[in-house]
């Protein structure tokens, strides 16, 4: 009998790629359930999702079943071995909950490099030559508002500060070398694969005060939320933009939202928020901020890469037992857990 | 008794610069006149403005005085030997009436090179990922609209054609070349100084039949008004789309417009209008266009570049007789006028 993997709840642009990927080694099962009961009842004898190994989650699943909380995850029976979320930032999945259930979790780190990157590079753009208000004061027939090159800057020769020097961070290190803009950088330690003008700093703080534009680029967890507040904020040279295309709850909101008002920050540019698809709506009365509603990864060639990735990890788990994607939780020993088909 | 220049009408970036430019070789006049004859009033004897030999020219100056048009320039003294244009695009003033005068005339092309393709960059990155009506839809509290990713795509490994391979042609395409996208271009020659990667087209319409995203950097002349029109544009690749930082007539409005009303063109990114500041209301009604206030050069960096370069070009023609900025048609051999001081 092959494997039956479910897809939580849909693929949208790699159907092709389903059935090259798992179409003669498993039985691929969509999951359809309007609520979570609905679907945790499916994993019963006879339910159209028992004996499930794999799971394919992408974000809009939680519209219907929530996300992956530690509720659902120990819901699941145990014939259960792998998650592939779809997406690199993997907080919408409790990875603690799949380590203490045996639950291998990947999801799609080098897939979203490139959209990501070329995210915040558009939001360093704007914001630093202003052209969100200069768009609106067109749309609004007032041409050109006044008064912009007194708080404008080309990109060629700021210094550009990365938080987090991932796979994201790397890949918007080589589009703003191109300029080229300085390139610093704090990681939790230094990265063995960076470019020799990527600059590293250990102290956070002697980074910031160098910094035209901090561009965030760290995954959430318990020890990052808030990570850029008071402290690191006032931290940067006044007048410096931030740049956020990680997660929202990176930044403490309101202290960012003081240092606009009492321009210290010089601008933001934001495609995620704390508490999505909700946007403090003070954040709309900044003239200077660029506001996207999390467009980082959204475009069809991505997409499809992203989705043929999370795929790809259970074609492998199914092949070998492993998947490429395996998040750091199971790969630096701080799980015995070794899930096995 | 040093000969005197005309600051018409302002310099805002460079005021330090004046000084040690010119400060100690000429006698240096800023340029109050209300109007066109007010202005030429000054050339008189005993006028403020008599004797001049050069004459520093921002747009700005055409509020009161008005563009450098034929009237203008023939209304000019013979003691005027040198305009110095700030800004790349030179069709305010009227070169064919310089000639024919002896007055010569320069720009400033590297000046404005970086901050021009930074914001055809921006302009790509927008249309092809839709980020202006992203924003929009954010700022109407509507977040994400929907049905986006089947109309958006990475820019890399897309084929980026550059109608003008000149300073702003060439640096737009190393910005690009960092995704990598598939550069291509066409001049009037092949650009000797081009990297091996730009493959050069002869045959515009063979160029276009591959194009993703044409952008365009070529000059306002006679010549190349309207030049981008129906036929170059049906020529395009369906679904392609239009940046535009160079000039507004460059473009066939009407023709643009019909094309993507019927949907042949994917999308336009445009900074420049055939008739600023004015803006064609139709184009406000397509939801995939990005429309910006000519913000090519605007930013306090470039402009204080550009107006250091031609502050600089009448310094050397002070000096020397010649600055390093005289326009093509000057250069080239299309005139024989040979001013000297």
């Amino acid at each position: 009998m092959v494997p039956r993997i479910l897809i939580c709840s849909k693929i949208v642009w790699a159907h092709d790629d389903v059935k090259e990927l798992l179409g003669s080694i498993a039985d691929v099962v969509y999951v359809d359930a309007d609520n979570r009961a609905e679907f945790l009842n499916g994993f019963k004898p006879g339910g159209k999702y028992e004996g499930a190994v794999g799971i394919y989650r992408e974000n809009e699943s939680a519209n219907k079943i929530g996300i992956f909380d530690k509720e659902l995850i120990d819901g699941l029976p145990s014939s259960v071995k792998w998650i592939a979320h779809n997406g690199a930032g993997y907080d919408p999945v409790d990875v603690h909950a799949c380590v203490a259930k045996g639950i291998y979790l990947s999801n799609t780190p080098g897939a979203v490099d490139d959209a990501t990157a070329t995210t915040a590079l558009y939001l360093m753009i704007s914001t630093l030559r202003q052209y969100s208000v200069a768009e609106r004061s067109l749309r609004a027939l007032k041409w050109k508002p006044s008064g912009l090159n007194s708080k404008t800057h080309d990109l060629t020769g700021r210094t550009l500060a990365i938080l987090g020097l991932g796979g994201i961070g790397l890949r918007l290190a080589e589009l703003a070398h191109a300029f080229p803009m300085r390139i610093i950088y704090h990681s939790r330690h230094k990265a063995t694969n960076a470019p020799e003008w990527c600059e590293y700093f250990e102290n956070v703080e002697e980074m910031l005060a160098q910094t035209d534009v901090l561009s965030i680029h760290v995954p959430l967890r318990k020890e990052t939320e808030g990570l850029v507040g008071e402290k690191w904020i006032r931290a940067l040279k006044p007048g410096a933009i931030i740049i956020n295309t990680a997660r929202g709850k990176v930044i403490d909101e309101e202290v960012m939202i003081r240092a606009l008002e009492d321009g210290h920050l010089g601008a933001a540019g934001l495609d995620v928020f704390p508490n999505e698809p909700q946007v403090n709506p003070r954040l709309l009365d900044f003239p200077q901020v660029t506001l996207l509603p999390h467009m980082g990864t959204e475009n069809q060639d991505s997409q499809r890469k992203m989705e043929v990735r999370a795929l790809s990890n259970l074609k492998d788990f199914l092949n070998t037992g492993m998947g490429k994607d395996l998040v750091i939780e199971f790969r630096n020993g701080a799980s015995k857990v070794k899930p096995k088909l």
